[in-house]
């Protein structure tokens, strides 16, 4: 079941609230989300007080981003076992939420992990309860480090690069908390060197079809008091020209083995107006995005997503008389086909560096890429 | 006053209803434009039997775009005259409907002098009206006769540039009839190339922040009965990279003396990502676009728009609860501040060439396009 709890400040500024949260009121634990699909226009949280409310919220994109997933997944196991429902079908459920999101399958076997390993060891319900609970918090704890170490790998990079500072720093899509369980990826570098005072602007493209970047990059922005402007990802070109960018920092959806980079549709053109006007093209993303099973770009799949997603225009929680099937305002002729890709890739040799936990990937080389991977698998090992 | 002619077939397909038209039925002569404000929703016409209606039309966008503006101009003195109302009068309330419209205010001259030239010979009010009337539908057909000879060019440019035909084109913004007395620029290439069998596909940027492309180029290649696909402006690159794209073709708003092209935000992008792909980019415009007296790109003042475009979504037409200052769909925090350039200008170094009525510019020299204006001179000088 899941409660709202509503934060509707008079003056209307972003506020400060988690995309994700733990609580333990007299009630009972729960699990608190920032609901995704409100923002910008409202910050509401969702109160999940079991797996199921927790399973909708994900379906309905309350939370969503492939790190958060994976932390509410964990969690989601953890509100089902210290509530005595049943852990291996709370479990389930959460894993099928989104089928292809890897993360939030990943988040919810390593809690349900640990509250196996508590019960084979002769603990009780309650022990492996706490057990799944402490492999949750942990998972969080470490994709925060994680965020931190980025930031902290990916500011000293934008220093080297551009000594100096007053960065003017152009991102697309959305890569920030709303996506973590620290600060994000992309994102985390841009704030890391707002909070030093070397960000001169964050450039935030809108990122259609779906807007993430005027919708979600603006809001943490927002809430984060950087300087930040908004522009059309067609516009991003003017910027180049008139020498308004410094550095490009995106994150990723998965690199390949040979340092392909595949990220929301968009990506690649910054990539290819960044060689152009001699500008760093960086990636931030953890090790667990490098995928050394997929050779190369060539061998990515990308997904055609629907149509409706560009043939109407679609605003969240704005009530909208005479829709169509896709839910939004239908702005090209009936029956047009739609060329939606999901993300696009960038070859390695357009990329300035790749940023991980672990450290920087530049220039990117399959050797280097794996080399970074290995660190991080005798870290785990360690 | 305006009345509204309405078109709604049951198929919902467009039809073939010019953007503008002069008609003479039994209660006096009347101007019809398609309302383009109602598309692609609506085929709407607005019938205008005075000048103060049609100003009306301009400034609401009913009717829009730089040739269709001047034509609309012309007619619209001319519908004075026949009517019996001061020319002057509504000669300078036309001219001043859209200020920055230069072809708007010199349509309505043109009109203007003819009126004024048939009473100074001696004719009466009569013949003076019939004298603007014939400027009008002069104009009209120049237009309408250079956008025949730019697809004539542009088509054989595309043969010699593509043997083989199955040409797949890229276009971006709103280039055909509805700105146009003929068939348009860019538009009236690809067009030809549909009706010789050579075109495989039209690929339709929709065009940030005001969708001229999924509303407009879509609707005209709809009715033209194209092979077309819409796209985010942003996914333009996954079909370079694809190697879907055979050519570019782009209008132009104008190109200064060394061959710089300023167009609607977006192109120079696409002149990039054409350049670095092998891809050929073409402008399409009439000579009238040239203006000598900018020296070069740089001299160019980019208009910006205002930020409520970026920052809410619009969708003409549609009722819409709760709707902000900008009539839009508010997608971004409040107080959001947007970059919002009108146009990019693309350096002559990216253009493969400039096809104008008079001939194609190619290579895109300051001294070649200096003497295609020439002969553009010396054809109205003869």
């Amino acid at each position: 079941m899941a409660d709202q709890y509503a934060h509707s400040g008079d003056d209307k500024r972003p506020t400060e609230i988690p995309a994700i949260r733990w609580e333990e009121p007299p009630e009972g634990p729960v699990l608190v989300l920032l609901d995704q699909t409100r923002l910008p226009a409202e910050e509401v949280e969702l109160v999940c007080t079991d797996a199921s409310a927790l399973v909708e919220a994900i379906r309905s994109l309350a939370v969503r981003g492939a790190p958060l997933l994976g932390i509410a997944g964990a969690y989601g196991v953890a509100l089902a076992a210290v509530r005595g429902f049943d852990v291996d079908e709370a479990a389930a459920s959460l894993a099928g939420a989104r089928p292809t999101a890897v993360n939030l399958a990943v988040g919810v076997r390593r809690a349900q992990s640990a509250h196996e390993a508590a019960l084979a060891k002769g603990g009780d319900v309650r022990q492996a309860a706490a057990a799944a609970l402490a492999a949750a918090r942990q998972l969080h704890r470490e994709d925060a480090e994680a965020s931190g170490r980025m930031a902290e790998h990916g500011l000293a990079l934008l220093d080297e690069l551009l000594p100096g500072g007053g960065h003017r720093v152009l991102t697309h899509c959305n890569t920030g908390s709303l996506v973590s369980g620290g600060e994000g990826t992309a994102f985390a570098v841009a704030l890391a060197a707002h909070r030093t005072g070397r960000l001169r602007r964050l450039w935030v493209d809108e990122t259609r079809p779906l807007l993430q970047g005027a919708r979600l990059t603006a809001y943490e922005a927002a809430r984060s008091g950087m300087a930040y402007t908004l522009l059309t990802d067609n516009a991003a070109g003017s910027l180049f020209a008139a020498g308004e960018v410094d550095a490009v920092l995106i994150g990723a959806d998965r690199i390949t083995a040979d340092g392909s980079v595949a990220n929301k549709v968009g990506s690649y053109p910054l990539a290819v107006l960044a060689r152009y006007h001699h500008v760093p093209f960086i990636v931030v993303a953890p090790v667990t995005t490098v995928d050394l099973d997929t050779a190369d770009g060539a061998s990515v799949e990308v997904e055609q997503r629907p149509g409706h997603e560009v043939t109407e225009v679609t605003a969240p929680q704005v009530p909208v008389v005479g829709v169509e099937a896709g839910g939004g305002i239908p702005v090209a002729p009936l029956g047009t086909q739609a060329y939606n890709p999901a993300f696009d890739v960038t070859p390695a040799e357009l990329v300035t560096a790749i940023v991980t936990e672990e450290g920087v990937v530049s220039p990117v080389t399959a050797e280097a890429l794996a080399e970074v991977c290995a660190r991080s698998r005798r870290v785990v090992a360690g």
